[in-house]
């Protein structure tokens, strides 16, 4: 009943979390769309500063929202009696929109660069934006290769998944950097008289957007790294189901029995011996996960 | 023999990425001072751009270089001798070395602001900095008095110790992302005849500064988050040691002494069992830091 009680509070502390990281996350689009409505020019796709102001709002929207829910989509306790398949494709699907939304937003401000003949690419931001860009797609195409499609063999997919996990999360670490370069330049180019120094009503606005942006980040790789808010292991029964169903836990176990570990591989014998393998393993899995 | 083998190969795999992040992070230290020398007026501290020009060159050898050697100096293989006391001195010692430096660097500006009447702590870039330094500080603080000092009860360091090293991380990130910005706004402001839409040398060297610096980041994350890289856990024989020079692992076990889980205090009768789930608690504390 103890332990019940702790799972419980345990569970009441996740959503809590989640709660706050989903208002954080929504504020900060609230305040892109608010800055780019109330003080800049809004929305249009005409060349104008108001094509220029989709890049903003659809970076923040899609790379830093969207994305930063894909990231976490395996943890939502609801979802665990949900198959491993479909959260993948939850998973690979938000990011797919993300995609989208961060490639939209790269074409509307090289359309307006190039309407207004001003120079693509020489900016810091833009280095490590396109950089970011490239490796997220990069990650999203091995991804679907690796995790989603059924012919990569196991031990590839448990050799990959630790830099599968990492890259995601270095990749999502450096669109958040990136967007408050991107803020900062903004800020600077667009605010003359007065100037940001001068601390203007967009200034303060917009300085609380990038805080909200590092606080969203931080949320997300606080909830993404707890080992105990991990989906949990599948259940042993499982483990002869097709490839591109199995969940976690049943790949790695599989490992094991291809593996040439014979000691390990004995345990198979006894159904709790090798429940317990599994979770260990799986355990194993999350370690090597950061 | 394969087994050593493989653990031999896994030693040069962390040799290798160990001398890329020195590489890496030494020549971005040169290239700040390239920047500042070469680019720009020098150093002093005159109250002149030369005073400034001390805020890039210590955030980046003091706030990014030092602290990120500071994060991995537990996994440096040949330290594992060493008694985890004397390592603790060493990483706290780096830390503070960083923190005076990131400091030192603030005070640099606000005094260069001050002298040409430049408003203070109006950019994101100076919120964002600030609020990381204020927690770098706290952090610095609390790992002292919780885990260098002796008097902390083993069961609160063990409930610190994941949230310790998931600030510790992401005040690192977060300090990159700052110093990201830092050089976006320096880059706008100081490149005026040809700008830095018009990619001057200048733009091109401090855009591949920052290119260093994301690199250097990932690569210390990269190295931080590996589980198999980790210091390993003490021996059974050192539980009964003194807590300031208690290992990890020691700690953990102490834990479960004090726990009221009787079952698995049970175990401790047995050494060889009691080192097993010694080095099992151990890989909980790894799981649970990122």
């Amino acid at each position: 009943a103890a332990h019940g009680a702790r799972k419980m509070e345990d569970y009441g502390r996740f959503l809590a979390l989640l709660a706050s990281t989903l208002l954080v996350g929504f504020l900060s689009v609230i305040l892109s769309l608010v800055w780019v409505f109330h003080y800049r020019e809004g929305l249009s796709w005409d060349g104008s500063p108001r094509e220029f102001n989709w890049h903003p709002v659809l970076i923040i929207t899609g790379f830093v929202f969207i994305q930063g829910i894909a990231i976490i989509v395996y943890r939502l306790p609801w979802t665990w009696k949900c198959s491993k398949l479909l959260m993948k494709f939850i998973h690979a699907g938000l990011n797919t929109i993300a995609m989208i939304l961060a490639i939209v937003s790269m074409v509307a401000v090289f359309d307006f660069h190039n309407a207004k003949n001003i120079p693509n690419m020489y900016s810091l931001h833009s280095w490590i934006g396109l950089t970011a860009v490239i490796f997220y797609s990069l990650q999203l195409f091995l991804g679907f290769a690796v995790f989603l499609l059924p012919f990569a063999p196991v031990h590839l997919r448990v050799a990959l998944m630790p830099i599968h996990v990492y890259s995601g999360l270095t990749i999502f670490a450096t669109v958040i950097a990136t967007a408050l370069m991107g803020i900062t330049e903004k800020l600077i180019f667009a605010l003359k008289n007065p100037a940001y120094s001068a601390s203007p009503p967009e200034a303060t606005l917009v300085n609380c957007l990038g805080l909200l942006l590092v606080i969203f980040g931080s949320l997300i790789l606080w909830m993404a790294s707890r080992p105990h808010w991990k989906r949990p292991p599948a259940e042993n029964a499982k483990i002869l189901s097709p490839i591109g169903a199995t969940p976690e836990g049943t790949e790695v176990e599989s490992t094991m029995t291809n593996s040439s570990n014979a000691d390990k591989s004995d345990l198979r014998g006894n159904t709790e011996a090798a429940r317990k393998q599994n979770i260990k393993f799986d355990e194993a899995g999350q370690r090597s996960t950061m």
